[in-house]
């Protein structure tokens, strides 16, 4: 019964529906043996099941209490917020989430200062993933947030768009915020190994198909809105997808298999600063770095406008008080 | 990209709690590459979030098309019934789901009476199971039913008892009945090496603790009611713990790993027969097989009891017309 470690991962929000998968994708992954789920309503339940499951050689505990469920954690998943609800964007969910977040972020100062990494998926990430980073004292490259979600949605329009299979579109990637005003980015896209760029607008065809800009731009725009959609189609917020990628990168993050999509970290370019957004990345167990970001002047728009959005954003949560002033950052983290 | 088979599984009921979960984690098992979600409400959303999990070589439709979604189709889980509500018993649901079962026999013999392996878990699976059988033509090793979620609930309640890990509880099992009137089996039942029934009422202890005969039958009620308790702790139906076993039993069916709890299938022995229910059994690519049951006097006599409800059971589903009278069973489905 190999695991890739046996150190702690707490799952916040385990109770809901996104952390109790979460639970069921991390020991069917074998990350640990050792699995704290947290959440203010008893995650029991969700132990019972796990349990019930048969797995062998995995310890599960289930806790309402921050002071066991952080105790000596290794490795936090959070999606202990409140989910999105129909009409909603995740702009919406701002004010009572940031607030979890700074909890989140004392939480782990507290209990768990030697926390190896930890992954924020409770919108909007970017947000909320900025204040527990600074709250906790972790340095930028010990916390990431869930932004693959809308490179997957991307693959998945663009491999139903040419009807062929999911593997052959390559380099998605969405930069910037994970809210509406997302970048989407076409240039590093191969569509069975021809260059997206080549394809759009152009008449250039893969298996037959073309994609003139009108279609593109309102695949985008489809994009953007794929959360809003996954409610439509199934009548409740995506669970299983954000789950299934934000294990997936707190096991990259253990040393189990790289992730091999954007995630959302903390930047301190002399672009974009104090802020944290999706940029071309490496998660590894070393934790997140980020890439220099290359795109089209369009593209490089885009994410000027995606930043610009979420300093905004920021600016607003400053504004309710739950983030100090930027030029009060470091007296809080001096890793900032 | 392995996969243990190529061949179509269809998942009936997958736009639900349990059919959702079990399209996450076949794929996650890689069971196959070629994954049918049916429901009568579409599965197009959950689909959807397969895709954006953004797994490899994995092709997953959707769709609300009986043909489509059984042509051709070699292997099929179905949880496609009523959910239980907080309440109701697993044979309260059985007006509604008897019916529901028939169609679902008559949709296999018509779209893919050569399916392999069929595997039912929408309660009383005891009763479903039987009437999919009958009503698909299959041989009785083709279908097997998911009981194997009351002998999880008694190995994860005498780990707990005794506070060790799970895994060292071995041999748990529960026959005949899925429902409250199961019979639970100490007989082979180890506790870390130790036989539980030297262990029932003796005052030997393992791990320093004893377990009375008044603890064992209160463990064995609350065995048989384990269903109930989840739905109190997580305020809804177990889902993750019977997609996740269901999911394995189909995975063995496949020529995965053999699996290692008792399932629910057809009986025809001289003391028990035109019935379907947990026995000591054997799953893989060859299907079911039921093996000799042993057991104490009482055992044995709590099995004959658990026999005697499920023919009861049978019989009202006879008496609603669902279900022929037993002697023009054959006539139906000459494997029987």
């Amino acid at each position: 019964m190999d695991f890739i470690t046996n150190e702690k991962l707490t799952i916040v929000g385990a109770a809901g529906m996104i952390g109790s998968n979460m639970a069921q994708t991390a020991i069917m992954m074998r990350l640990t043996n050792n699995i704290c789920l947290y959440d203010v309503f008893s995650p029991e339940g969700v132990a019972e099941e796990m349990r019930q499951c048969g797995f062998d050689h995995v310890n599960i505990t289930a806790t309402t209490d921050p002071e066991v469920a952080f105790k000596d954690a290794k490795y936090v998943i959070s999606s202990g917020g409140a989910p999105r609800k129909e009409g909603m964007t995740r702009e919406d969910l701002l004010a009572g989430n940031a607030a979890v977040a700074k909890e989140l972020g004392e939480n782990i100062k507290k209990y768990c200062p030697d926390v190896k990494h930890v992954v924020i998926i409770f919108n909007p990430a970017d947000i909320t993933g900025l204040v527990t980073l600074l709250y906790s004292g972790l340095k930028p490259n010990q916390l990431s947030t869930l932004a693959a979600l809308d490179s997957t949605r991307l693959q998945s329009a663009l491999a139903k768009h040419f009807g062929i299979e999911q593997y052959k579109v390559r380099n998605c990637c969405t930069f910037g915020g994970h809210g509406e005003q997302m970048a989407v980015f076409a240039s590093p896209v191969t569509i069975d190994g021809t260059p997206l760029l080549d394809i759009i607008g152009t008449g250039k065809t893969v298996n037959g198909i073309a994609l003139s800009c009108e279609e593109w731009d309102a695949m985008k725009k489809a994009v953007t809105q794929g959360g809003a959609a996954i409610i439509k189609l199934r009548g409740r917020s995506s669970f299983q997808s954000p789950s299934y990628l934000s294990v997936e990168m707190i096991g990259a993050a253990m040393g189990g298999e790289e992730f091999k999509w954007p995630v959302g970290c903390y930047v301190a370019s002399e672009k974009y600063h104090h802020i944290m957004m999706a940029m071309p990345s490496r998660l590894t167990n070393d934790g997140v770095y980020t890439k220099i970001v290359t795109g089209t002047d369009q593209e490089m728009a885009d994410l000027d406008k995606s930043y610009g959005h979420l300093c905004a954003l920021r600016d607003q949560v400053i504004a309710m008080g739950v983030l100090p002033a930027i030029d009060q950052w470091k007296s809080i983290n001096p890793n900032l």
